[in-house]
């Protein structure tokens, strides 16, 4: 199969990366690692990296490429991260001749025309490393790949702390470290908050309602988002903050819509708990220990929480 | 120099292991992970792991063993992550025939007749790990014995994100990942809190003062401590409250000394600035980015401050 996705890469003039909307880091870090790398093997390839533009990863990546319509046709579409092609972000994928999909969530939308989708590892970025040692026959990667997909793996890994992080998690970063990539400093700068929102962190930190089943849970309101001054995408960010409590065994962060008030998007996570049954039950996804829902209003987050309840 | 050590191991009918005094992760991960081996290895020797009684790690480790004086005599001391015979925890150290010393401490104090100083190296747990390695021709580690030393690894290295980690750090933990060992549920249990203590380390963080130049620092009363019902020795383990934020290069976290009120204990704190030398000119010491000092009266706390700001 790897050798369909070296032929597809050879025989296409134009190479475009996609990744899923309001990229995290796996995505980015995936989508700019095969970016690179492309471009480093292919230079006298067109190469292009696109999406939405996500805040919160400014000193990580790249902005995306603002790219014409035209370029899509003939292309050949790489998609890291991105489970449906509906959340994809640029939607012009479709015009695209062949899509090649890598993914680790659960595999609900066979989109892709090759697809290297393995549900157990551990980040986007996991699989696209082992993909780029096959090419590169265990040889070390440039450092700006290693770069990008260290730093997807410890996104989505929460710095090697969730389960699913097993010895082939550890023997792709041993890989990934030949490159000298300076792994402390990348952990740094991708966990470095500003002031302002480390604030604001400690204020929303007092909201947490722990319940004594074992759930805890946190409304972030518009209202705290304006009081802080605090972007959506930047306070989705903060789901890790009831993280690590003894006895707390499922935990959500609600943040209000910006559009629609009252409504509510929710991240689920639990570190042994399946929570992606009732997130899909609700018309979300995503993994197992970690899923999002989209568009709860009042009576809906309070049926969820009822529902995660049922699951202590 | 390990045939020397293997030679000691052999010869020995008695081995005790040692380290620091309040032993934290590292310490006692390297102390257990060297315990368990050889008593794994050598069924028919009498093997220890001796030191004070350290809150915290309850869920990690076991209590240390109660000895007589006279084991001590004859016996082969293995001493873990200590750079100073005065900081060995149990000074009936000096009892014994040999001592053997690993760490990774600055080199100050050469009190082993056998010593593998290797201060670049993340922690003792990954010197330990390496020696093991060759002593097993790289043949996996027992479970046990690999999970201590992953503990180890992760605490001192702050799970991977301090300067110094490496290449060799993902290789070491590749090898003892091979053990099949639950990284993600080892970690967890590391990292988790009580709720009082999240409730705790919330209020303190209300208190945190961060000064322009690039430097935080918060102060633990006895009062506070009193307040919160929380032990010095799991006040001490918030220093990583200060962490990751952006400007802050250099953070100290202060705590009242239990019997003589008004005087301080300080965990300092960097990501890139050396400040080992300003903890030792004020009588402490550690490592380059995370050192200690004992007894600072209130004047000495402020000029404490005052020297760091001039680093910054």
């Amino acid at each position: 199969m790897l050798n369909e996705f070296k032929a597809l890469i050879s025989t296409s003039d134009t190479i475009i990366v996609f990744r899923h909307l309001d990229g995290d880091g796996d995505a980015l870090g995936s989508q700019w690692a095969m970016y690179y790398y492309l471009k480093e093997k292919y230079p006298d390839k067109e190469v292009y990296a696109v999406g939405d533009d996500t805040d919160g990863y400014r000193d990580q990546f790249e902005k995306p490429h603002d790219i014409a319509d035209e370029k899509f046709k003939d292309a050949l579409a790489v998609v890291v991260d991105t489970a449906n092609i509906d959340r994809i972000s640029d939607q012009r994928v479709k015009l695209c001749k062949t899509i090649v999909k890598i993914d680790h969530h659960l595999d609900v939308d066979a989109y892709g025309d090759l697809e290297f989708v393995f549900p157990k590892v551990s980040s986007a970025a996991e699989i696209v490393a082992n993909i780029l040692r096959v090419f590169e026959h265990d040889q070390p990667l440039s450092e700006k790949v290693a770069k990008c997909l260290y730093t997807g793996i410890i996104s989505d890994t929460q710095m090697f702390s969730i389960a699913g992080v097993n010895e082939k998690t550890f023997k792709t970063v041993a890989y990934l470290s030949e490159s000298n990539i300076d792994v402390g400093k990348i952990c740094r700068s991708l966990n470095a908050i500003d002031l302002d929102l480390y604030k604001f962190r400690i204020a929303i930190s007092n909201q947490i309602i722990f319940d004594d089943s074992g759930l805890a849970y946190l409304i972030i309101s518009n209202k705290t988002l304006a009081t802080y001054n605090v972007s959506h995408s930047m306070a989705k960010r903060n789901t890790d903050l009831m993280k690590n409590i003894k006895g707390i065994d499922i935990w959500v962060l609600f943040i209000e819509d910006k559009e629609k008030p009252n409504t509510y998007s929710a991240s689920l996570r639990s570190n042994e708990i399946v929570i992606n049954d009732t997130a899909q039950a609700f018309g979300g996804g995503g993994h197992n220990f970690a899923s999002g829902i989209k568009g709860l209003d009042e009576e809906k987050l309070k049926e969820l929480i009822k529902e995660l309840k049922t699951k202590l």
